[in-house]
């Protein structure tokens, strides 16, 4: 069907430009039928693309009978492009509508979706995620998605701002990073390695070149946590900068944060009805809390916690905590051993602090240890083999600088900025223990 | 030692801002010891940060005895803050001298470094690749670097102005995506993976949704190649986007090159004697051969080649192609089940390209197929397992719209912007065959 083809055709107008007052202009559209309806001498179809809906009415006596039979019997989903002509229309939604003189089909849907392309809401995940390709097409992720790139590119040049430079670490790592938990083995070669968990060691040693670095990249966590908030693939935003602490840290982190919120809540003003809940900055800066005063406040409110335990969501819900904050000052002991003992928090503490949001943790970060007898000492303390990690720690032979950093969720703080409650929705292809695919 | 600790310590000035005109001003600067020079009662040191030198001239009596013999025995590579007056120096490079009053030595160095900080060239590439953290101080390695932090930063703008949404693709996928061939393996919890070599199908799905995408992210190929232009993990440029074919592709591609070149070249031309050879764009557009006049062309220069050949680069040294340019209409016949038989090359040919520098590609796109059955086809004809790919497939049921799409790769794009003969010095730690490490 050469007549089908996209050959020389282009589009003209997207559906925004289909307007009133463009009443009488030659427009070629082109998107997916959304919906058809015909009733005799009359079809109407509703066409989708990146910017909204079109509307084509095709009309016996103003249109090929060609043309309208054709739309009559589409399915949605189908790939189209209508070449016609715009008529203002009061009955429009957008005040106009296209009146088809030629009509091409790409590509025919040649099913019966699982879903409606205009569904708000689809129940079961697992059946969206199997159809992932045609439920992005849903408004209500197309939003997410579309902030989420507002979001990195407003990120990415508040960084390029404060002049950091983007560097890139390797995924295909040698020795594991944290500790060897959680590491998705690979073959490299004729050799086995690891798929990296973090940038940690690749971006501390950066500083020691370009002072101040980040990375937006993938990072691969094998937890088989089956929890709305996990994923096995993630990206992250890695954060590090030479010559500050962990206080510093924070500062940047939540201007990262701020940057972040700044570009969704545009997004949001600029789509009305986009449903994506945009929360506010706390007035007056994110409130920091210290790690002891949040148990302490967590115990009083009837969590059976104590000094030294991790903070649980049900912990942080009853000690009635909401929006972001930090928690500063963690204990040393469960700390990877890269952060550094001490500060503020007393010497079983350490110079670290998690950004939350509600029970979310959002980013973590800290002042990491300079020195390399105390790394030495730390990884020992933890079961880990100096060997493994001769390269890095060759660095610290050549003037490793004071330095700090942090890194932030990407899928998560989507989630914060946007009211997203399942983590699966905040990634394009999610990737869990259950799910390889699509 | 706590007076070498950060502590509330923070620099007040880079090295920039050390100059005539603040002559008398305080300054805190940080960095690193780049050359040491003691005569007796007066100590020369030289801190490299970010920027650039700063002149540290300890002499007896102006400065505290302790600082400026603390400062004669240091070793180069020391992180360091110093604290002191800036003073107008005709001597000093940059117009300016700091007199210390305190010096902090943050981190000593331990060892004499395999090369000096300041040598412009290290002959072996090994030896500086293991001991990457300290070469990457290198000025030659910085401005290659930061250059690329700037191409990055003006590529995405580019795209984002055209309207594309930056996405993610997953990395660790279920099945392979051009074929089978150079794979990394992966265990996936209880099953088996692959690390995706390209975001080729699931970039081609999403513009089912979002119609113009672009992801710039790691691909892994397992190729044991030991050239100078291949690398088992590099960072690709991918783009794709539905309603156009070939052509529009690469007029696209040519003007993220513009953008890239037009970073490059503003980096080179703030950064006088950064050595980086940027080279121009040919005067009325990137020129695009077709294969077959190509084919020809090395033909009549000796080379033996004929159509349906790939064309190596000695094949295109002899045709005497240099510079940007496009080879249009490849063959068929090896390029991957994906790309679109035809078009103006003839019925074995196809609507591809790549985008060349010299004999280096540097990119490679095309129409790509958007019929279910003439993919399958393909891919049967290929010997691929047609039921591996069910996912992707099943997007074809929906409505997927005539697309085009380009990949560049951005190490390759360095080396071409900024005259780079190695592409493991336009990666921050290069993988290759032989090297999974630092």
């Amino acid at each position: 069907m050469a007549g089908d083809e996209l050959g020389s055709l282009r589009r003209t107008r997207y559906s925004a430009d289909v307007s009133a007052g463009a009443d009488g202009e030659r427009a070629v559209v082109m998107g997916w039928v959304a919906s058809v309806r015909g009733h005799g001498a009359i079809s109407f179809m509703t066409v989708r693309d990146r910017d909204g809906d079109v509307q084509v009415v095709a009309k016996a006596g103003s249109c090929p009978d060609g043309v309208r039979e054709r739309i009559a019997g589409l399915k949605v989903h189908s790939s189209v492009a209508v070449s016609g002509t715009v008529r203002a229309s009061p009955r429009s939604p957008s005040g106009a509508e296209v009146v088809p003189d030629e009509i091409r089909v790409f590509s025919e849907a040649a099913r019966t979706p699982p879903f409606e392309p205009a569904a708000v809401t689809v129940k079961n995940i697992d059946t969206r995620l199997e159809a992932r390709h045609i439920d992005l097409r849903r408004r209500p992720l197309q939003h997410v998605f579309r902030a989420r790139s507002a979001v990195l590119r407003a990120v990415r040049e508040h960084l390029y701002g404060e002049g950091f430079t983007e560097v890139s670490t390797p995924k295909m790592i040698s020795s594991a990073t944290e500790g060897g938990a959680a590491l998705f083995s690979i073959f490299y070669y004729d050799r086995g390695a690891f798929l990296a968990q973090s940038p940690q060691l690749y971006k501390e040693q950066l500083t020691m070149s370009f002072e101040k670095v980040f990375e937006i990249a993938p990072i691969f966590r094998a937890e088989p946590s089956r929890t709305a908030r996990h994923l096995s693939e993630a990206i992250s935003i890695d954060v590090e900068e030479a010559f500050v602490d962990y206080a510093d840290a924070m500062d940047g982190a939540e201007r990262v944060v701020g940057a972040a919120r700044g570009a969704a809540a545009r997004y949001a003003g600029a789509n009305a009805g986009s449903g994506l809940a945009v929360p506010e900055m706390p007035a007056g800066g994110i409130p920091r809390r210290a790690y002891g005063d949040v148990v302490d406040a967590a115990r009083d409110a009837g969590a059976g916690v104590e000094w030294g335990d991790d903070l649980h969501p049900s912990a942080l819900r009853k000690a009635g905590l909401e929006g972001f904050y930090f928690i500063k000052d963690w204990p040393a002991g469960p700390k990877p051993f890269y952060v550094k003992p001490g500060g503020p928090g007393g010497p079983r503490a350490s110079e670290s602090f998690d950004l939350m949001f509600g029970d979310l943790e959002i980013s973590s970060g800290s002042t990491r240890i300079s020195g390399r007898a105390e790394l030495e000492e730390r990884m020992r303390n933890k079961g880990m083999d100096v060997g493994d990690f001769a390269h890095h720690l060759g660095a610290f032979d050549y003037g490793v600088p004071p330095h700090a950093g942090f890194g932030i969720g990407l899928e998560r703080l989507m989630m914060a900025l946007t009211g997203t409650a399942n983590i699966r929705d905040a990634s394009f292809y999610p990737r869990d223990a259950d799910r390889l695919a699509p």
